[in-house]
């Protein structure tokens, strides 16, 4: 029938399956990503129908036993697709009955493939949750690390990008660190949403709404837009106009044409990653506007997003922990020197200008006659010592306030 | 010297100042929705300047009572802008100024204008989210409501838009509820981030930092979503086709060719903002992607997406709650006869088909001899019993639950 | 140093070159749909440098050759890749270097990477708007041969999805082809864009404008909210409230639990591309946005773009062909009953109620005693003959345009 | 009823009328930027009805005066509003009934309404479209004019923001000013597309298409995407750090705290945009997908992103070539001594390093002993005479490619 409309209406030749159909809608290419929860979320199902009566205990260890079976074949990569295993559910589904026989059939009384589906990105996505979040504090507590060790490096602060005030080093990479921090509430929250404590309270918005993926992919959108401005601040401080900061050979590339220059090929491929996380995250919302209740289709292009930005933030979230922890800072030197007069002076209880150069040059032998406007300097900086500002004093307490936050995060 | 540049480059001729560009840069066209929040900011600033020795009492009271001078003339609609005022702080302090004389100079002192823009705002978003949220709360006690007095109300349920089982219209109308939940949570995330109980921790981030915004920004966007959908099933059960509802004359619309035709124009309206509400996301996230850290005059996009997305998402959540409470629906009648049938089969312990035609008929005048068709319809709606299902019990657990949440947000 | 650095500030230990690093700088896993137009492109380059006098007739030859060689490799599938291929145009010229030795290092004399990179880019997207404009016509070409078999169609217009006037199907299905044309247009300014017989105007411009990757981007969006409105109606039709269009087994699944449904999800899975494609359009500009000029790293984001972007959209305008070639009416029968009657009326000279129901009978045993609000219907549709009405004579005009169109674009 | 159901869930009070809905569904305080195309539109209208024998020649002529009435009033701004003038439409109807009594009602023999309103909005479009052309236009003439008079300047190329070769500003400018030829070509597709000389194929489509609503917004996007890079660089390029352009005190603010300070606040406007733009332009797409066809009205949104989006880009266009022709480039005198002597020696046919000091102090009393390394930079300039390139004849052969469009454009 559907080929002889196919030889009517002109169309290419479409016989009762039309493999371009079959592979449109397969989504098994990137959902095998989500064998291990699968897995992992029928084996929950099982025991709970054990409890309500519908398997036998004999057939829950059954089930239970030829589950692992199909987990240790997906780890040791010798799982065999078939070309009609469209999804990882169905693969997974008919591995299970090849290994144990028609018990296998049991294992889905009442489930709805929805339903399945749903549980099983929730399910991944907590683990992916906890990994990012691993990374994001590992990058947090870089900054902090190296806030603490170059407080007394100061350089100039900018709005407009025309100087203003100079600045704590560290007070830079707190404002970056600090930035961090709300994400980590965040995904506090979608933990909470995904540990399963809770009753899902209305069935048709439980297959229906992704909620969780959205608010994944704008999470990391906003993480990836602050990350995109540190890489900005950082790309202007490589340049031979700022020359503040030095990007490490590991971080950099260089140009076949000119071997002087060092590309920061590193930041600029963070910088450009907002776009494509945010435009995932646009994406989905998109595919979510005005789609009628319950499932739809259109729902499956929640998985590749989720996959990719999970990827992508992962490799981002690294990148850019190499980069701090490996960054230079060429005039830290002099820099240095001035910061621990400004220190010296402070620990004597005297003013700046009434060191003497012998006591400078104690420091560092970098002092000489002109010492005056390092003083204007460092004095600009110690007199922000309110909290959240650029004195030294301030700058501990910022240090002391994310160290807190850490700590916390790992009890 | 400008001028000059500009014969020679043949551009338009560019004075000292070019008016284009002073419009272009003054933001007092919308920025004066600040004038109340932006009062009440530098009252409190000027007590703090007081307490830090930087005021006189004297000098401190001048300068709020003129400042409450100030709101007067705004709140009745007497202030006179100056071409000068390019934005609402520059007015008022102008206005101060004319009000109280030299003093009024003196609340600057130590205050950042950058700082002083995001506090504003902040503040105002306090006012804001506040108004919305009880907007939210009352379209969802609107639904729960509904659903509570239409519990035995059977439609059909769709997935794919086919046609699955049968569901109670209280369980369509608490999956929008449901879905309205998880927005009152973020309402509260950005209620604590707003209420200025915490210190900013770093300075830089302060003034450069608008996740506050962009959070609000998305939370509306994923709203309108949810809306955009809840429209959408609304539209279709409008139509001639599915003839599940009525929309109410007050949320339709006529068309002069076809008197017969009633427009759901308030539904396609709600649908339509999600694109407006999430293109302001999207613009914000973009004009922040690669910004150099503190302030830019970039960040001053972020006002008049505040402002818009506000007034948009207070004329939804109105409209949409008129248009909830206003519905009607056509076959309520029968439906409600077939749904009371089932609570009576239920009440006295029996099978429905146990009850007698007799019975019936002291339900509703409606029942005749083909009532097993209507048996399967209920019956099939009561076996989702479980939590979160379409049966009776566990539409009235949902409405139990989200009525919960409504006391628990008014406490 | 960089080891040094990374202990010391706490980060993961980072060696002198990052194996992360590496894998987030590589774009060898994407970048190798490229091979051939990378071949194609150095085959050029080298006739180039032998007419600059650059490389000796034998040396062309020898690379040219060695070219030719690179190109077998990869379309046998016998090249291998080493860990320090990072990208297709390292991968080629150091399996150029193997085969013929140091003549391949002449190749890149005076040759800019990025250039090359772009280049590349440009070809292969010439290839792919070919392939895909021609997917296009076919689709468009499917939907003029039903619109020409299926005039007397008849079935109910709608705005605001409340039944207008009757329409005949093809007007609908004209809509769509129509939609297509513009598409077509554009691909022609693409192409001539592509054909590379104007010279770059400007070298800066060259490496770091993508407005031809934005704007195939753009295309696709705008090409895909089409086909997404496309598919709304018809999943709208395939409601059994609607009930005009039955989709083919081919494109559509059934639900395990419900046996009796047809979910449309092939309809569904187009619909949900828009977003997909929308979003990686989005992407791109926001990739874009305040880049400064020449080339930096966050241009690689345009490849990944461009290549899923062409898979999506090949993908679906088959499956859309496919489904409208497919599609059957259920009401057909009747409708072109009707439409007969209307064509013999017209033939004849008179008006409809005119016919005797003798002659009515010829044209089908349908007809019987009630065939005045057929009448109607029929005259409904009849009255709109102004061009790009639903008229007969209209709806022919319109399949004579798109044909002509067709056939301009095959010549 | 309404009122009763009002009462009955709960919901604020709704008579027959909700004035929220009113105001919501209202779109008068936007669309009277219509006003002189709608009656542009109707007069159009009224001629055709006359030819068709609707109306008389005195009925016609009856309607025509009333209509220049109508515009006259709005001109003249004396035009009243009633609370029942919904929109344009309505509200010019209404208006020309009182002025002409019952022959006004004629004007809408067979006039849709929606018809109506997409024609007012791509009359409105031609028009804007014009302006902005204009504009644009103006913009790229006083690029090639700053191209054409500073030649002579070099100045430090970038590619990942790292110094590559030298290059002559003039070839910066035109990399520019070229990026906005394509916008030229676009435009004209776009006014191809508006000048109604085509018949709209199909009815259904023309309603409810906006390709053209699209493909303004994407125009807009992709044009601000340009100039937020443009003045990215010239951000840059204003700091302290590069110091390479200084911007008139007609296009920068001071800061109040650091009077030293001049903040490029029109630039960072311009690049601000950008988001503004596109966010306008991912709202309508959103919008638009999966929108059933024919008229929704979902699609009334295009109207405020339209006139928004136009007048942004009126304003961006103008302060852009504002800043361009008044931007100064302080070594300019030392660039132009360079650039001077490169020519001399071409003039005299011999290399650079073969002029005596004395020549060369003929150009400026700058040179002394150590002009070795401006020779470098100058050779390094001169080598790239490729067309496109940055050598001096090349910059001059763009010059004359953009000035020959420029004259197309104007013929």
């Amino acid at each position: 029938m559907a080929s002889e409309s196919g030889k009517l209406w002109g169309g290419r030749f479409v016989g009762a399956v039309d493999p371009i159909m079959e592979k449109f809608n397969a989504s098994i290419a990137y959902d095998r990503h989500l064998w291990e929860v699968d897995v992992q979320g029928s084996k929950a199902y099982s025991r709970g129908l054990e409890k309500a009566g519908l398997l036998t205990k004999a057939e829950m260890d059954q089930i239970l036993h030829g589950l692992d079976k199909v987990a240790e074949e997906w780890a040791q990569g010798t799982f065999k697709l078939n070309s009609n295993d469209e999804d990882i559910h169905t693969a997974n589904e008919r591995r299970l009955k090849e290994l144990i026989g028609a018990t296998a059939g049991k294992l889905h009384t009442g489930r709805s493939r929805n339903d399945q589906v749903v549980t099983d990105l929730r399910l991944w996505m907590r683990q992916t949750c906890s990994t990012l979040s691993g990374l994001l504090w590992e990058l947090i507590r870089t900054m902090v690390d190296r806030a603490e060790a170059e407080r007394d490096v100061l350089f100039p602060g900018y709005t407009h990008l025309q100087r203003a005030q100079p600045i704590r080093w560290s007070h830079w990479i707190l404002s970056g660190a600090i930035a961090g921090n709300p994400l980590g509430v965040d995904r506090e929250l979608l933990r909470a949403e995904l540990n399963f404590g809770a009753i899902t309270l209305n069935s048709m918005d439980a297959t229906s709404e992704r909620d969780f993926v959205a608010e994944f992919l704008f999470w990391a959108s906003l993480c990836m837009t602050h990350l995109s401005r540190m890489a900005e601040d950082l790309i202007l401080y490589c340049t031979k106009e700022f020359s503040f900061v030095q990007l490490s050979d590991a971080y950099s590339t260089g140009s076949s044409l000119m071997p002087q220059k060092k590309n920061p090929d590193s930041l600029e491929l963070i910088r450009s990653k907002a776009g494509r996380v945010f435009g995932r995250c646009a994406g989905l919302l998109m595919t979510l506007k005005g789609l009628p209740s319950t499932y739809n289709k259109d729902l499956q292009e929640d998985k590749e997003a989720v996959f990719e930005v999970s990827d992508t933030m992962s490799a981002v979230l690294q990148v850019a922990t190499g980069v701090i922890s490996t960054l230079q800072m060429p005039f830290r030197q002099a820099h240095e020197a001035s910061g621990k007069a400004v220190f010296m002076a402070e620990t004597k209880g005297v003013a700046l200008n009434q060191l003497s150069l012998q006591e400078l040059q104690t420091i560092s032998p970098l002092f000489s006659g002109d010492v005056i406007c390092v003083w204007d300097y460092g004095h600009s900086v110690e007199q922000y010592g309110a909290l959240g500002g650029t004195a030294r004093s301030s700058v501990d307490w910022q240090i002391r306030q994310v160290r807190a936050l850490l700590q916390a995060q790992q009890a």
